[in-house]
């Protein structure tokens, strides 16, 4: 069997994942360190994310703001963890003009008083702004939320997946109790899994972090993690409680209903990344390439016209663009679709074979034949590359969405059965370290996928697993079935009082 | 007469401009140097810009993608024009870590061999993947657009109208031709104004700039130029055609259809910033605050209950719900309708100004004698405070959107006029000096407002004017009927082909 791909997953699995970023034209390496181009159909792809969450974020109450890309530095020590956990990956600004020197050449003027570090994270500048607004109880609760681009000094990078900028949206929520904080929490989690869900096709394990993994200077971070298929974690969203930390470094006190100041508590939380298109690539594309879920795509039907002798050329694009018009007015959930119909100048194959790594949804593809008989093919590009529905072109706007709800939901099937086929239960240290060895010495990466192992709260074990396998402590898992389950850590022998969740991971 | 703002535009403009803002909680300063927080309801009215101006230029053709926000030094450098217009208002970043020195303190480490700019503007950084991407005339058009944050060290900032950092989009797009690259100039300079006077209600003089004020690299390049309250101009949106400088500068070259190797024509323009935020509050708001047009407001209409009997809370709050929700189906031109019902606790009066300087469009005030005879009164905000509409509610989901866009015209109309009262034909020396100065030493700032006099392509008579009067040749009009019009310059004596428009400027 041959793929459009010349890298199959099996084959290399690190190659494979360049070459559909790159022959998807989703995204290509910058002429700038550790940064990327978003290309246009990984640009609509992350249009889509942005819109659709946002949406449900304002539903829930948080509304949008922007707050500066600077953030001095001593803003960003009043929270000693915090600047501990950033200081190591940033960028600094220190002057602010350009002139020229003796030889002629242009160098850094004018140096700043106090450098400032290129925003990684927003918590110190927001947190700033929330001790100035928030005075009393009817303040509260405050709940902002911001896209933005944030850059991270990232030594190996990697498209989507690590680089120096990304783009982000960043919510930060105060409360005047720590039970609304947690609860918020937790709120912004399962919207985030939910989200993933029902648009990306991704299944996710909820949990949370442990102290190893958590984010500078918060109470609890909560995760949600997906297994692509290298059966390696990828952590998709986090949300935070902050507890009393920052707004007692940053002084965010707020007076209460019976006159009291006290000190609020703070959550902040980060879901929709352009990591998450890395998540999509490493879940549902194929060695044919993209793969994109129907409810995130902007480009759902490509039609092409096939035209073999040159008299038939403009009853073909005739039929094609009377075809597109007629679906105008289809949805699918809620929102129109993107419909394409490729006329450019090219070989026909060479055009199918680009939409095909492309990922787009459903191909139509109209030749005489068809014009004709009226009965189309319609491929979906989850199945194989001559795999479709037939149909009748008459019935082809009442059938889309429901063909389009149908792949979405075989692509979230898919996902669900590869992650329950590389998940399993682990209760010895030789099982354990067997299941994380690669057997075949020329796929070093592919190894089991993920283990549920006891573990009692041993940072000692966390690093020697990091150290002998390359495994972390992922989540100490949220799902209700995995609470309470009292065992033996595998690894230390000790007493533990549930199963985590351990993996490789991106 | 008593106003809601402390200071009136007549008592001090500057001053009030700054109480608008702040009072409406559309941004605020941030402790960043000369960088602002926007606010929601600021932002709110960028998403609105963002989500319309994002829509008409897809239309056009126009893809969006992202860019690096770091623009090493050596690129900016590819074309002497631009970088020294950039070079000295740039943030450069020049270290990538944070270490303790022996004091314990944070400093920057890790120097960069290569210090970045924080983008001023993307050509060098987007002309560099131009000039990778386009190898054949089959590639172009091409068309790009971005969305992002810009950093310029400004001295002296305002908010909105001048920050170190704002957001922006910034179209770039190649064409083959000159013809095809010059007609897209001016083709999204139509569409800004157009843009501009359809939704913002900000009636637009579309010009060229004359040498002096051309993007720094750019062959010819045109502006919309509007009029605010205090009579100056505000540049609202830019367009340039910069002929072959930056394709030969960067290289980007394409293979025509004869087989030849040839430099494309580029073009790039930028016409949403949140600057515009503040050419709306200088063209509509007024001595009770902020005014925002209903095509651009994010809330329409904002549902006050009044309560003056605790036995009526519950019925009143009934009434006002119940009416918001028969709304929920209610468009302005295609797009749903913002209501907000204010059921918080507080003075009604209070409440209601809060509204009033927020410039909500349309407000209701519900009492009990509302609730038993369903006769509103609704108020239309740029009307005076006690001017409205009488109107049954049953009428009201028929009503809004007539009532919107009368507020709409009347926005366009009142700017209109403004402008038309304020611009003169000036043809002596004399007179044009009286004209642009200040007649009243307790508003400095008040002047004549826009000249259209002769000028003949003397650099000098720029200079002059701009040190006798703080005055700029704004453009060289585009409309027909200045078109052609030769008479001689009033300040040089010398023989001019047609009018120019000469104003003080933000």
């Amino acid at each position: 069997m041959t793929h459009a791909l010349k890298t199959t997953r099996k084959q290399n699995y690190a190659d494979w994942y360049q070459e559909v970023v790159s022959e998807a034209e989703l995204a290509e390496h910058a002429p700038v360190r550790g940064c990327m181009v978003i290309t246009p159909w990984g640009y609509a792809i992350w249009e889509s994310i942005q819109r659709l969450l946002d949406r449900k974020l304002k539903e829930t109450g948080h509304q949008n703001a922007y707050f500066p890309l600077f953030i001095p530095l001593s803003f960003l020590q009043q929270e000693a963890e915090h600047v501990e956990g950033f200081a190591k990956e940033c960028a600094i600004v220190t002057h602010h003009r350009l002139e020229q020197n003796k030889e002629g050449k242009l160098v850094p003027a004018a140096p700043l008083e106090e450098p400032y570090v290129v925003r990684p994270t927003s918590e110190m500048i927001i947190g700033a702004m929330f001790a100035k607004w928030i005075e009393s109880y009817r303040d509260l609760p405050l709940r902002i939320n911001q896209w933005a681009n944030v850059v991270r000094w990232e030594m190996r990078t990697r498209l989507f997946l690590r680089t120096t900028e990304f783009l982000w949206q960043e919510g930060h929520a105060v409360y005047a109790s720590a039970e609304e904080a947690q609860q918020e929490t937790r709120m912004i989690l399962d919207l985030y899994a939910q989200f993933a869900r029902d648009y990306l096709a991704i299944p996710m394990i909820r949990g949370e972090k442990s102290a190893t993994e958590r984010f500078p200077g918060a109470v609890a971070t909560y995760c949600i993690e997906a297994m692509m298929q290298d059966r390696k974690a990828l952590q998709a969203g986090t949300s935070h409680f902050l507890g009393q930390n920052f707004s007692r470094a940053q002084g965010i006190r707020f007076c209460d209903e019976g006159g009291q100041e006290q000190y609020a508590w703070t959550t902040s939380w980060c879901g929709a990344t352009t990591r998450l298109i890395g998540a999509l690539i490493m879940t549902h594309a194929d060695d044919d390439g993209m793969v994109i879920p129907p409810r995130i795509a902007s480009t759902h039907l490509v039609i092409l016209p096939i035209v073999h002798k040159e008299e038939n050329l403009s009853a073909v694009h005739h039929f094609c663009n009377e075809l597109a018009a007629s679906l105008g007015s289809v949805q699918l959930s809620g929102e129109p679709l993107g419909i394409v119909v490729d006329s450019r100048e090219g070989k026909s194959g060479d055009k199918k074979w680009r939409w095909v790594k492309k990922g787009v949804p459903l191909r139509l593809e109209i030749g005489m034949r068809e014009v004709e008989s009226g009965e189309l093919m319609l491929y979906r590009r989850d199945l194989g590359p001559k795999e479709g529905v037939r149909l009748k072109a008459s019935e082809l706007a009442t059938q889309l969405p429901t063909i389009l709800q149908q792949m979405q939901d075989a692509l979230l099937a898919k996902a669900e059965a590869f992650q329950k086929e590389h998940i399993c239960t682990i209760d010895s240290r030789d099982q354990f370290y067997e299941f994380f060895t690669p057997k075949n010495p020329e796929q070093p990466e592919i190894h089991g996928g993920f283990a549920f192992a006891h573990w009692s709260e041993d940072l000692e074990v966390e690093e020697q697993l990091k150290r002998d396998l390359g495994v972390t402590l992922r989540c100490i898992p949220l799902e209700d079935h995995l609470q309470s389950d009292p065992g033996i850590c595998p690894i230390s022998g000790k007493k533990s009082l549930r199963r985590v969740l351990f993996a490789k991971a991106y």
